[in-house]
């Protein structure tokens, strides 16, 4: 019997009518470890994003539209039915939850895997005798269940991360005495990798360890089951925090009482607020993200190095594809060529996300990853789309380049040069302190929007610093009402053209915020570019191109050319032209 | 003993520490009659935005980017404070408020002229023992205060609104089926003159009258002290609606018991809300708004004529302005001549607002209106921005224009031209259907933030059809964050560069939203300009527009050449270059 029907009966056998499957784990983690992967077993689709509902008589994927296309694929041969997040004529996820529970249907859920936030936005003034989130009905039927990551700690040392961890602690107790909290409770990996300058392996592309924090006016304890020595108890000393057993969470949780207790109802699982029932939550938004999100001046520093080796890796692999593109080489070969170069850098611990290689029409898949089904051979003809980046001690990279592989269309070049006219006119924005991502976002639409074509995706999201490739809230999108721009943040700029069964384009250059120095009575705030790899000449129309545009292609290459001078072969360095 | 003392033992007589006088009347209008101007008469301060707060020892007046230097210079001679909105280090009305409730301060404030919405938001978990809103303590110290109006109502004919009232009623109670209210009520001016297809004069520039409406499965009665005829009551019988006397509205309301109410909570008063005590409130946008700001057939054809004859009356000015420039004319005379050439044309009922004729510094004062003290002499020199629009039948105009009267500096053409290449830009604009103002702004704002230049307003406001100059949701600013164009919409464009002491630059186009015809998968919209009237040819630096600018001016101005060319003299032509 198949997956689906065996949940079906483990729900007949606890009444419940529908179950739902998050693409979660108990840290609400965007990626997770292949323990958390319930929803791609259950269902095969591999995207990152999505939830499957099921119900005796149907099943549900509901998902984002980076993801269509691939849905559509992988789900051919289920029962499964795609319905298409944002678009009319599919009711939302809440929507349809809401209508059941209207129904008298019951809801079951592994409140784990589901934040507070969430939970509340769909169960409100529902009778509690309507839904169980006890219940991990996933773990019952998944034969050979991967166990849970646990991988060895190492420190994020100080020239690294710029900011020890005992002032980490103090700027969040001060912020703890303003807000009155007693406590502050963190679930984010991140969250707690930063605070900790402490870094592991449990999550692939992702460095991080699973664990819970906890911070008080006196103690700062690290809940995990991740490996370390004396080494990092030394260290832990030094900082001012304990490590203890991730298994004594639950308990310390329990014995807490009449507290003030801060902590994200985003990146916190229902699980979590049953067991301080006693207690008064205080909801706060994610606060320590918020001081990542803000680079120090030796994050700044170390970027900007890591961007010339970053770009000389992703230089030499486009100088590999022209070179072997007669010898059958494929996405995977490209894939692979990328994490050879990018492994001889210093600090590269691993990509920061699996690269996407896609040819052609996988390129019009927006988080297309080649296997070796898809595995595409590269021939003389149609684009590529790369986009990958590194996890580097000295901070994380993401890189989307398109290249022509030999002939190309007008429509491909019209399409080509409007993306890039996006992109430029985004990276020169200037724009008054407090502008929102919702604001700036239409600078690299404008141009495609003109010719009626438009990207289902935002136009830029923040990057984590040896953490997430997707950070906090400084995204670029025409919804991103709440991400307001500082200096010292870090933002893609990615617009792309997506023509299913043809081809895809996108160019993603990643963007750091810095205060203007033009003369104002105003602020104002502006980008400066930190990836540093050339665009693809043949596939620009330089009619398309005003001045200033091709002043900054210009000024870009050549700053390109002459901080790789030493790290590239005269050929490599002839693509920078 | 002046004005604001004189409140203050009225205050001490009913134990009020802090009185509260918002701009506003019992319908919530932007412009009010002047029985309403208490704010005005207390403070001094004539702009159309701002709250004045009395306490015993201080008195402050918060209004918004608009009226910073105008209130400036108006409360120069008075104790009164002035907090300037959405600057830092001023607190918030609210915040303010907030604070002094903490501080057990007791606050007053009379019912009639707050919305629920607002109060509500000052009040909320606040001990009602902590305020009054039955006083309304202006009445008590007002000398001669000026009695309500009560003007003739008129019937909007059909050709000119393009839909009768037993239609709208009709989509009225639809809407009310839908959500489930069993009575609708309306205090909005602008929206009852809408429902009813009446107008009248009772606030100036507004052809609204002093009334309220209720709606329910059988009825609809019109509650007014309007004047009116056999004629008006003949019409209402045949719409279907009944006239009752306002004085009999308050008893209504105490008489409705147990029903669900639809209301807008920002247009509607909280001394409403205390009679509807027995009810159930449904809080509902303003869906009469809504209906109103989609424009139909009969309506955008009445427009774009209008909309000649407007703009022929602009261009009859302008050149009136360049001939009488030796003769000492003043920025009234201008004001003067606008209407005069406005009201020979048919339909013309009154300006559509207080015209700002400003010239040189005045011009630096968004909302400025001259009067005698301010009145200037124009001269061979500096700029003269005129901002201006009228009340026809067949539609509202709103236009700004700036002009060179002779000498002029690279600075003020360098901002002339920047301002016009925004205004171009959101012109020319795609955009895809659903698309809010916030994200439309920066395509006019962008140009000038490249310069460290910015506005302190939004970009664009929705405009009523014989009706108030500002309507709705539709606007263009960074924090329209709700408004959704649609087909048929009307938005204004108006970016501007205000420099206090030297000039203001501001050119103002009306849109209407339409289906682009461009070939795409996705739905666009794009605009149309509405308003015809030239650009100042010696004010623009051609070197700074590209070929799609210079394109647009030139479609544009043959576009107005073709229809203007029967009613302008050949000189007054020459003025369309």
């Amino acid at each position: 019997m198949d997956k689906i029907n065996r949940l079906r009966l483990e729900m007949k056998k606890e009444d419940i009518d529908i179950y739902i499957v998050p693409t979660s784990d108990p840290h609400q983690s965007e990626y997770v470890s292949d323990h958390w992967k319930g929803r791609e077993y259950l269902s095969g689709f591999t995207g990152s994003a999505g939830t499957l509902l099921v119900e005796a008589d149907k099943a549900i994927l509901w998902t984002d539209g980076r993801y269509f296309i691939q849905a559509e694929n992988e789900l051919k041969n289920s029962e499964i039915k795609l319905y298409r997040m944002g678009e009319k004529k599919y009711p939302s996820l809440k929507r349809y939850i809401r209508d059941a529970l209207k129904n008298q249907k019951k809801i079951g859920i592994y409140g784990k895997l589901i934040s507070i936030s969430e939970f509340e936005d769909w169960i409100k003034d529902i009778d509690s005798s309507y839904y169980n989130i006890d219940l991990d009905l996933i773990d019952r039927i998944w034969v050979d269940r991967p166990k849970k990551p646990r991988t060895e700690l190492f420190i994020h040392e100080e020239i690294y991360s710029g900011e020890s961890t005992r002032d980490k602690l103090k700027r969040l107790r001060e912020y703890m005495v303003e807000k009155e909290e007693h406590i502050h409770i963190v679930s984010s990996l991140d969250e707690i990798a930063y605070l900790f300058n402490l870094r592991a392996n449990d999550i692939v592309n992702n460095p991080v360890f699973i664990s819970y924090a906890v911070i008080n006016k006196k103690e700062a304890i690290l809940f995990t089951d991740a490996k370390y020595d004396e080494n990092i108890l030394k260290y832990s000393e030094e900082e001012g925090f304990i490590i203890r057993d991730i298994s004594e969470f639950d308990k310390y949780l329990e014995n807490i009482r009449l507290k003030n207790i801060g902590l994200d109802p985003n990146k916190t699982n229902m699980w979590i607020k049953e067991k301080l029932k006693f207690n008064k939550i205080l909801y706060k938004p994610e606060i320590l993200t918020e001081f990542e999100s803000i680079r120090n001046k030796v994050q700044i520093e170390n970027m900007k190095k890591t961007h010339i080796f970053d770009g000389v890796a992703v230089i030499k692999t486009l100088n590999y594809i022209y070179k072997n593109i007669e010898n059958n080489i494929t996405e995977m070969d490209v894939s692979e060529k990328l994490r050879e170069f990018r492994s001889k850098i210093e600090g590269f611990i691993e990509p920061s996300f699996d690269t996407i290689a896609a040819y052609g029409p996988n390129g019009a898949m927006m988080h297309y990853c080649a296997d070796a089904d898809s595995n595409s051979v590269l021939k003389r003809e149609n684009l590529l789309l790369i986009d990958s980046g590194g996890q580097y001690l000295s901070g994380t990279t993401d890189i989307t380049r398109t290249i022509s592989l030999g002939k190309t269309s007008d429509e491909q070049i019209r399409d080509y040069t409007l993306v890039l006219k996006g992109m430029i006119n985004l990276s020169r924005a200037k724009f008054m302190e407090k502008t929102s991502g919702s604001t700036l976002d239409i600078l690299a639409r404008n141009y495609l929007w003109n010719e009626g074509i438009d990207y289902k995706s935002g136009t830029g999201h923040g990057v984590g610093y040896l953490l997430s490739v997707h950070l906090g809230n400084q995204r670029i999108s025409p919804n991103a009402r709440n991400s307001r721009f500082k200096p010292g943040m870090v933002v893609t700029n990615e617009p792309g053209v997506y023509k299913e069964g043809k081809y895809g384009i996108r160019i993603e250059n990643m963007l750091l915020v810095r205060e203007s120095s033009m003369k104002s009575d105003d602020e104002f705030l502006e980008f400066e570019t930190l990836t540093l790899c050339p665009f693809d000449k043949t596939l620009i129309d330089f009619n398309l191109l005003n001045n200033d545009e091709i002043d900054f292609i210009e000024k870009y290459h050549m700053r390109i050319r002459e901080l790789m001078k030493d790290y590239l072969t005269d050929e490599e360095m002839a693509l920078i032209w």
